[in-house]
């Protein structure tokens, strides 16, 4: 089913392979993945990568490392004796994850690697995901996000970049399937709400959010509220900082995605995050619990994972390798 | 003379005080600087901050712990035995540095709050440096660019963003004197060229510099060339990514700055950063060189500092303490 559905510009990908909409990156002895310190010649990238199903990425390397520990006992990986998770440059494991740092530049060097890392190890139908953390719209904190689709900050859904000098704008659109089965993946259970709605991208976290409590702050706070109700109004369900690039270039790349974020704090009633940490470690927890209750359910499909009833443990018939990815960005900035 | 110089908008900061252009700072019980893990309250930041004099920010966080040692080393402190430079949350140490990540959201979220930082702190008349790497336009890698000013993707000299969903528009200017200082600190040995010009900052680093290398690509090679030779008429030396806010935000909040970067490949040559880490690394000082420069100076003017002639070393007449912050990003993206 999911065999050439990467269709994108009228271009159907054989076999679920990563097409790059380049044609100058196969005419090139080596590709240098600068960023992540790899190359397609100096790497066997197929036998690295090549066998990826899920990209995980996390703005943060402590957030990126805890859903690596912890999707890892989820579906019972057991690391080798004397072994632990490290970056890829020394260890690789299945699953590769990757922290983006903040904001639309970040993660944008960051997809363009990846992206072209997929198509080098010819990895088959990737699904990529964005855990983050997010300002609530009238959505309080601990509340689990899923973006229905990314918007500007002229409430447009397009990534607006500028090549050779020209703006170039780019659908921001993400898989509505995923989104579907990851809502479903909610449990009644759990003592928070998941909820769906259109997530706005800023290239500020201050005023560019509304916030009154930056070092610049030239309006009222009868303007800000206007402005966040008027969000409100328009769908806007939360606000971060990554999702735009996400969305538009993982949608170009022909890759399915999701972006599940937490709210850390409800902008309708304050900007600063009063919240002790070890609170919003927990609630930083929520989206990874999401995903990771979608891959298990995809292994238990594929037969790769299976549940124990009698204690309640989860086995994995065909132990997979994880592969922990931490982009250190050492250079160019 | 440093006293009372920032001005800005028509208003004359006391003793070289940081101001904040936002009345709601002073009126809020506390500010808690979240990206920094400090709060106005439950630190005593005048205590922790208000010797700073300079601070300097880099991409990376090797980058920036690695100028730590580099500048205590020049200036001849040191640090009691047993003890290391470790994040601000855990000791503090005389000058401040600051990794930011890549882009102008990482950088922009980092100079709002060094900002309040050194408003809560009291701080007199700081001095901020950006320490990088860029693409040089016509210059060679290795080359040591000084920032005249920085300019948008539509090579205005202005910093664009998006205040209650409205289009803001700020000067990106550096302080000229200061500029011209450094440019003196050049020495005729040095084994490289420093160079001055305009400096384009992008959002994005692959089509956005107008490389042929990234995931996505639709343009041709001699339309790339036909760019990036306007940009060297027009008087562009470098393309980094983060200039523009942090020239917008310390021109806006008086504070003096400037942005030494080295050029890592001319891209006129290529877009791969084919040069070994080693020689990269190196290359990597010599912004470092240069600021370091500058501030043994600044201290041998004060009297903090004297050269040993006998022995060619520094001696730091009354150390001081070093700060070394580690932004570590923990949240919000």
């Amino acid at each position: 089913m999911e065999r050439g559905r990467g269709i994108t510009d009228g271009r159907c990908f054989p076999e679920g392979f990563v097409q790059l909409q380049n044609p100058n990156i196969e005419l090139m002895d080596q590709d240098i993945l600068y960023h992540l310190a790899l190359g397609s010649e100096s790497h066997d990238l197929i036998e690295m990568f090549g066998d990826i199903k899920f990209v995980c990425m996390g703005g943060t390397p402590k957030r990126v490392e805890q859903f690596a520990y912890y999707i890892m006992e989820e579906i019972g990986h057991k690391l080798p004796t004397g072994t632990t998770l490290q970056d890829i440059s020394k260890f690789s494991y299945r699953y590769s994850m990757y922290k983006h740092g903040m904001g639309i530049p970040s993660v944008g060097i960051l997809l363009n690697e990846v992206v072209k890392l997929m198509h080098h190890a010819r990895v088959q139908d990737p699904i990529f995901f964005r855990i983050g953390t997010s300002g609530g719209i009238g959505v309080e904190g601990g509340t689990v996000i899923l973006s229905e689709e990314a918007v500007n900050e002229q409430l447009e859904p397009c990534y607006e970049l500028s090549v050779l000098g020209k703006k170039v704008r780019r659908p921001a659109k993400l898989d509505k399937k995923l989104l579907r089965e990851l809502k479903s993946l909610h449990h009644k259970e759990d003592p928070y709400d998941t909820v769906t709605g259109k997530t706005m991208c800023t290239l500020d976290f201050y005023e560019g959010q509304g916030r009154l409590d930056g070092a610049f702050c030239h309006f009222t706070e009868a303007e800000k509220m206007d402005y966040l109700q008027n969000l409100k109004t328009e769908g806007i369900v939360n606000i971060e900082m990554e999702s735009l690039a996400f969305a538009a270039m993982t949608h170009a790349a022909g890759i399915r995605s999701a972006i599940v974020c937490v709210s850390i704090v409800d902008r309708l009633k304050g900007d600063q995050i009063h919240t002790p940490k070890e609170v919003l470690d927990e609630w930083q927890m929520r989206p990874q619990q999401l995903v990771a209750r979608y891959i298990k359910r995809y292994l238990q499909m594929k037969g790769r994972i299976s549940f124990d009833k009698s204690c309640g443990s989860v086995c994995v018939k065909s132990p997979r390798r994880f592969k922990l990815v931490q982009q250190e960005s050492e250079s160019y900035d």
